[in-house]
């Protein structure tokens, strides 16, 4: 159980497994005819890992940090060393599919503790593994070795045949679409994080739900490619800032404003009670709020039918709002009064140091 | 001085100028015709760089951490927040020079703790953004933040016409290159961590030139491609992880073993002065151990002619040995006799913790 074997070893005795023969046969055909074949992965152990490309083609890259010690449901011990290599995986995804685009390889940088042990090395590495394998990504290595504590960050490379989606195109009058509930992630921070759970507020299976937010983070790569080839959406980006942060930024981007419907917009039961439960928070407070998710919200031309059939394709999919020539994003109530939209903006610097 | 922007200033005030407006006219023609162009890059604010390439290419990538907090001779102060955001795109790429491929983009993860000064961070970024533009590539962001202490990776992507140079393909009888002395990187680290410094034993101008190792590296992109390109290397790796241990790794990758001639490996006149004052190592031990000089190590077919035309060429080049069918890796003295290898192997999980 504490054994702690050095790098090469852990290289030879846990990586080499995960990474197989990966380089002998990985390939993929773009919709365009471009194949795109993994030449030399982590199997190679070369300084790099390099795939060949036979056509036009359009590479999308992003990089995402997790903050494993820093990350308080991991310190707590509601989260695992499995489930954090699986969450820096979809976090890094999400980024990829928010452009559209279709996940090729995924490199990690998995730096640890000497404390470490190896069993809980490879529940990382195992972690990375799966949610590479989920979202049919090529894990193809990157940096491992010691560090004064663990620290994980990834890229996630993508491709798409042409064009890609941004923030910048959603116009007057399109549909604002949210591709999944949020206030999920941030209601489970509040849950875990305060005195909630030992009054017995929730059930175990409503607190594996909470937690299920962070623990298999499912990028909602399929919807973005959808959007993508099928050219429904004027602009996409995801929620990994929060509801409100997103909307706004896709407002400035696109110069447009947003009304939303507080009416359309999904609310877990989930995120009701633990708001009710904790007395701090509105559940809109969370919705809204820097709760990390990582749903898209996109914007489509101003077409019911078309509105219907995306939800009706995706059952998640939910039109929350309109796009406004005012610049500002506001909410409007079941009274049909507008207001400011709920939920902190997400503050790297300050705030979030204290909820995570 | 003092003063500490939260994340989205920083990103308005401070990266924003970095990054200009990038996505307007990068684009890179490779020799077989193929064009890379960037359409999005960090100045758009996307969820993902992306570039579109308009014919058959092999792509590579490879992920590097640079030791933040941890870094003793940034710890000491003798290198500045600067050299370290020069360093992680310096040692990032040092792994694309050794597939033989040009650099195109570059994704850095910059968390910094609460405690870093405005100037500083920007420090942190220009450093990142004058390596880049020193070795022609793309800076298209990636992820900024707090962490509880200063922490760096960063993610080289680059490409090449056709295959890249490997690790695996050194034959019996090939000529073993070196791109440039290496032991360097060592020496200053035990220069600076001794108590050598107080005795005076160097210059200043002779210390800068040991602590340059860290703060300009620059990887060999040119002969890298040069090899590449003109077919001359049957493999190649990149000496970050030492000498020895760089070249244990081709014998193990290509099967073949090789003898080194004591002789003929460049010593710099400064490991030398290091290794006597400090008495703890010689100075062999400085060249072949974990020394992080970011060299090239190749191999060559067996042609005079050849390896006389490349040290022209590339002046600090130098022929040091030659592969053997033995398996293992020795040192030919001066006398003839054949000795170990000297130089300890990075051991990541526990020396190098005590050095750096």
């Amino acid at each position: 159980m504490g054994e702690f074997l050095t790098e090469p070893e852990r290289v030879r005795h846990i990586t080499r497994g995960l990474f197989g023969r990966q380089s002998d046969h990985w390939t993929r055909l773009l919709t365009n005819g471009t194949r795109i074949s993994l030449r030399g992965g982590a199997d190679r152990a070369d300084d790099a890992a390099w795939l060949s490309l036979s056509g036009p083609m359009t590479l999308v890259a992003s990089s995402d940090y997790v903050r494993g010690v820093g990350f308080a449901l991991y310190e707590n011990g509601n989260l695992s060393y499995y489930d954090l290599g699986y969450y820096l995986v979809g976090a890094n995804f999400s980024d990829i599919a928010a452009m559209g685009a279709s996940p090729i390889a995924f490199l990690s940088v998995v730096r640890y503790s000497p404390c470490l042990s190896d069993v809980d090395f490879e529940l990382i590495m195992q972690g990375i593994y799966d949610a590479c394998e989920a979202i049919e990504a090529l894990n193809v290595g990157g940096d491992i070795g010691t560090a004064d504590k663990v620290t994980l960050s990834g890229t996630a490379i993508g491709s798409t045949s042409g064009p890609v989606l941004t923030r910048s195109g959603a116009k007057v009058g399109d549909f604002l679409m949210l591709g999944g509930d949020t206030g999920v992630a941030a209601a489970c921070q509040q849950y875990f994080h305060s005195s909630m759970k030992s009054t017995g507020a929730l059930k175990p299976s409503q607190e594996d739900e909470l937690l299920d937010r962070w623990r298999r983070v499912s990028p909602q790569v399929s919807l973005g490619q959808t959007l993508l080839e099928e050219g429904l959406a004027s602009s996409c980006q995801d929620t990994s800032d929060g509801l409100r942060a997103t909307i706004e930024s896709i407002s400035t981007q696109s110069n447009v404003g947003f009304i939303v419907d507080a009416d359309l917009v999904p609310v877990n039961s989930l995120v009701e009670e633990v708001a009710r439960y904790s007395g701090e928070s509105t559940p809109l407070d969370l919705v809204f709020g820097p709760s990390v998710d990582f749903r898209l919200l996109f914007t489509i031309p101003p077409i019911e039918e078309l509105a219907s059939a995306l939800e009706k394709r995706f059952s998640t999919v939910t039109r929350i709002g309109v796009a406004t020539h005012r610049r500002d994003c506001l909410l409007r109530t079941p009274r049909g009064r507008l207001a400011q939209l709920p939920g902190m903006i997400w503050d790297h610097s300050s705030r979030v140091e204290k909820l995570w």
